[in-house]
């Protein structure tokens, strides 16, 4: 792996990066999308490439369960399946057994659960997860961690941070093969002293790259961001660091100023299933009556294919109606709205001029919300 | 309207032709896949015009109910509104009206229903399905006709028979964009002398193009083509001739065998969405579990963006998981097997084949089942 930064900023820790892999070159700071099943829902390849999707996301659990890793893997791996040759990164699976499986038993030796699917019963190691993703093929692979809701106690949390290093130690041991990227993943809930003791213990074991693991899960913006503060100073300059789960617009932004360069989120492709849709000024909610007869596109201001050729009042009609089109012009909109802040954070960054453009991302939505308070 | 036949079969009744119209030029026999609520399911108009569709239908009782015709005026009439530039037919509402309204009531002077959205009540007149199709502004409109269900007694077929003659004369009298082209409907159910009364009585009316209607309610295929062979001789040679609601692809090549010019069906694209496939050997069901490790295409003599992209296994999967991705693939492979087949059959039509054409057809077919019985 070669992860090298570009440029950074005086005024902020946000960095540009380029992170090389068997599948092609990712510029960092990048947003990835959410292609749990091995697809990004409702979108083709074609449609990813098109919007300038750099890397997807598969999950390990759900490909897992169905249709089998090793089905996948006699199929030519995860990129062939699913007709993709760009980077794929694959969670390790443990959030999801966490929060979707059914009757989860947690010990040392990994995670018991039942599948959501069929009640099947199933255990993760650190070992199978690996074993997992190695059939899956990924470009970058994650570390099994014990991720916990919040609010947890410090007792709870300290257990969970101990287990998710033994097992990214074992991680780390039991993988075969180099031409795959392993990140570890930090624990440590919302203590400073225990994410500062997992950030420095994890460093210790030594990864191609860092994630931060249980954030995303019910806390407040600015204790998110505080982790993000406490945690980025003690990771190494030349590692990638990667935001598990985060999030909205400016979540993105604000952890990119404080030095993250990975993201991912289902909430761009969610929200466009439930017809919330991002603008430069703000959200639009499609089923509002307002948009009924409005003939004017999404955002005038976006180039996406969804705003170049349809109206308010079309996407309006398709959500009502429950059609299968406007789930996919509005995923479309979606991602492109956060492909397209993703690359203009990266040319705030190389032109030192990020806090600038922050400035102006929430003038603009400020705007509205005066207009339509 | 201009329509005029470029190209008949001595051996049948098959015939090519050209159908002039505001949004372009239609080549006959022409499939046209049904859009109902202004899209053509899960699909867009790019993507309709990469598959070479001419012509689309849109249901006239789904836009009256929501979002409304008049609501489609003032957004610029159905092309503008939905983004299509090409032509468009509308059925006159009365087919959905009888099979999916409740509490229908019909009367000489039309239909009184409720919708199947919401409970409200509304009254379809030969006049007001006019006035919603012009306010639509499709290219092709429908008169207004009672389509009774299959079996149906002589004397309700009579009843029905004659209350479409009224209902089409009124129509023609109401109607006042001459850019549209108006259609009669032919009924009589199964009813030689009854369907014969209808088709001479239409013919003495006046209309654009003929349709054949109350067929695919429940009939078999022999009985469908019994009233097909008794109804073309009557039909003037140079108007278009409409075959509603049908059917397979076995359907549509025995009727342009016998003189049929236009078809509508929801079959390719609703047989799509539960994973049911055609291809030149025959259907595929692509949930069975053969296919699950099946790395080939669907098709692979179709040029389908499906079949050029994928594999069986990743169509199966996508179909297992429920995934919108899995319902746009099949959608565009089904769509595109109907278009080339009525283009195979306007080649063949042209090169004086069509019998050849119809025997290597069967042909493939048996040899399939021959091999998988």
């Amino acid at each position: 792996m070669t992860f090298t930064v570009q440029a950074t900023e005086r005024e902020t820790r946000a960095r540009c990066g380029r992170l090389e892999t068997r599948h092609g070159v990712i510029e960092t700071p990048v947003f990835m999308p959410v292609g749990t099943a091995g697809t990004v829902k409702t979108l083709t390849p074609d449609e990813l490439q098109m919007l300038g999707v750099e890397i997807i996301l598969g999950n390990a659990y759900h490909l897992y369960l169905r249709p089998g890793h090793k089905l996948i893997a006699e199929m030519g791996g995860l990129h062939r399946f699913i007709s993709w040759d760009r980077p794929i990164l694959t969670d390790s699976g443990g959030y999801q057994v966490f929060s979707l499986a059914e009757l989860c038993k947690v010990t040392d030796e990994g995670a018991a659960f039942q599948s959501h699917l069929d009640g099947s019963f199933h255990f993760f190691s650190p070992e199978s997860v690996i074993e997992i993703q190695e059939a899956l093929g990924a470009d970058i692979i994650m570390a099994l961690d014990e991720c916990l809701p919040y609010p947890s106690s410090p007792e709870a949390t300290r257990a969970a941070l101990d287990r998710t290093l033994q097992w990214a130690r074992r991680c780390r041991q039991s993988r075969t093969r180099p031409d795959q990227i392993l990140f570890g993943i930090i624990q440590g809930g919302f203590y400073p002293e225990l994410r500062q003791e997992a950030t420095l213990r994890m460093i210790e074991i030594g990864f191609e790259g860092y994630a931060l693991g249980g954030l995303s899960v019910g806390e407040t913006q600015p204790m998110m961001l505080e982790v993000v503060d406490q945690v980025v100073p003690l990771l190494p300059e030349d590692r990638p660091r990667y935001l598990m789960g985060v999030g909205m617009p400016e979540d993105l932004l604000e952890c990119v100023i404080r030095g993250m360069d990975m993201f991912d989120c289902v909430i761009p492709t969610r929200h466009a299933r439930t017809g919330w849709l991002f603008t430069s000024f703000g959200r639009v909610v499609i089923k509002n009556a307002q948009y009924a007869k409005d003939e004017t596109p999404l955002d005038a201001a976006c180039g996406c294919y969804t705003c170049r050729r349809f109206s308010r009042a079309y996407l309006r009609h398709l959500f009502m109606a429950q059609e299968i089109l406007g789930l996919r012009l509005n995923t479309i909109h979606n991602l492109h709205y956060y492909l397209r802040l993703m690359e203009q954070i990266r040319l705030a960054i190389r032109e030192g001029r990020l806090m600038e453009f922050r400035n102006e991302f929430y003038r603009m939505r400020s705007e509205i919300e005066r207009a339509h308070p």
